[in-house]
């Protein structure tokens, strides 16, 4: 399987694997963004990914408008963030290079980021530099001379994805890890215990940016309380009434598989 | 989306539709063959329907081929017996010029049918002449000179797929028109109940073969009377209990959505 073909399968298994509390699956659709709008952005994003290469940025920024033209909200820009490297870092070579890749970002790779939210809703909080709502602040950007890297540095403290970047996209190879050890025979399982792993192990960004810091911390030590009473479908059923979808760790699980599809040809699929 | 994204979006739109009675779907797995394997399917599929063309048996060998590079048994065998042709008139002008793609086919297309068996264990009763498991078969097809199309003739009375192929794809259109028709803001709902409608207006041809023709005569009456009562979870539970799955039916459907996608861009996806 290519690269692409990858990437596409990890989106596809990511969305197709339930129960994953709080989060758009095969079980369970979100207000307008349904089930069927991330089937329809992952066969869209598949060209893009096919031919994305170095500059990151770009190859991003057409990976997300592509993705999008469907009839729903957001459904893959924090995952296509995870997967545009590691997609790049494996035709150069393999996963392991994706450190390489980030780090090589320039100038334009961060413009084509902010440019990426003109094309799809993605809920941020305001910043007062460099907000990515402000028109003003690819200017800025420029100004400073700020890379991609640069700009994911910023974000560090509150966007897991950010943290991915900068961090060596520590949590994406832990989770392939955790579904290699997962997996006995069923990959549904497998993929929803790495997914509910990952968010019993640090509290989604998303969530506390959307809801507070408090109620990410009480939704991680609930996801640890619900593997360990193996209670998952009532804790994914209780998040959907709360309205609580932990989108960071979805994005992280995306990645994950695609590490896992890449080194070892996956569990079973 | 090109013809190909198009197909692959049809494939998984069909099997992340829930209910289809006694199919595998996104709330359903099926024995060896879960939903994720189908979803993998999809994915392998996609390269070959990117370069389909004429020979339209050559196409389809291909993929198949591709498509059940996957843990599991067949997932896609029949659709993209209908879906590659669908490609094919797709790319020579539009849907319309399906008829043409396979009344044009010839002997070497046969061929390449024949041998897509040797690919992926597909369900067929056994025939006096012309056996798709038999060895010989092929030699015969070459000395009698049949073309895929004449082949499919051979089979129109006991296999829905060939009946397709035989009567201009009849049952594919009018699948996108229920499905047009049905289209109210939910595509989960309208591919339901379009894939209800199918069953319940012929015995579904995959049942006959492997439960006898009364037992595909009952499932049809049954469709019909869930349908009605909008009891189809109900239906579901039972088919599946029953260890009965309308493959034809999910087949049609598949291409209906395909023609659907097509035809005006389908439906909020």
């Amino acid at each position: 399987m290519t690269p692409a073909g990858a990437a596409q399968l990890a989106l596809l298994l990511e969305v197709g694997s339930d129960p994953k509390p709080g989060n758009v699956d095969r079980g369970h659709d979100h207000g307008d963004t349904g089930f069927h709008h991330f089937l329809a952005s992952a066969v869209n994003a598949y060209p893009a990914l096919e031919g994305a290469s170095e500059p990151v940025g770009e190859a991003f920024l057409e990976a997300v408008g592509a993705a999008h033209r469907h009839g729903g909200g957001n459904t893959h820009f924090g995952a296509l963030l995870l997967l545009v490297p590691l997609v790049v870092a494996s035709k150069r070579g393999g996963v392991s290079e994706v450190e390489d890749v980030v780090r090589g970002t320039g100038v334009e790779d961060a413009v084509c980021f902010y440019r990426a939210f003109d094309l799809v809703d993605v809920y941020v909080e305001p910043r007062e530099r460099f907000d990515v709502r402000d028109r003003d602040a690819v200017e800025e950007v420029r100004r400073e001379g700020l890379s991609l890297f640069d700009v994911m540095e910023l974000s560090v403290d509150v966007d897991g994805v950010a943290g991915e970047w900068v961090n060596g996209f520590e949590r994406c190879f832990r989770a392939a890890d955790m579904l290699e050890d997962y997996y006995d025979g069923d990959s549904n399982e497998a993929i929803v215990r790495m997914y509910a792993g990952l968010l019993a192990g640090e509290p989604d960004s998303f969530v506390a940016k959307k809801h507070g810091e408090e109620v990410a911390r009480d939704v991680r030590r609930r996801a640890e309380r619900a593997l360990e009473r193996g209670s998952l479908a009532e804790f994914d059923r209780e998040l959907i009434e709360e309205g609580i979808n932990p989108g960071t760790t979805a994005d992280i699980c995306c990645a994950g598989i695609y590490v896992s599809l890449r080194r070892n040809g996956g569990f079973g699929v």
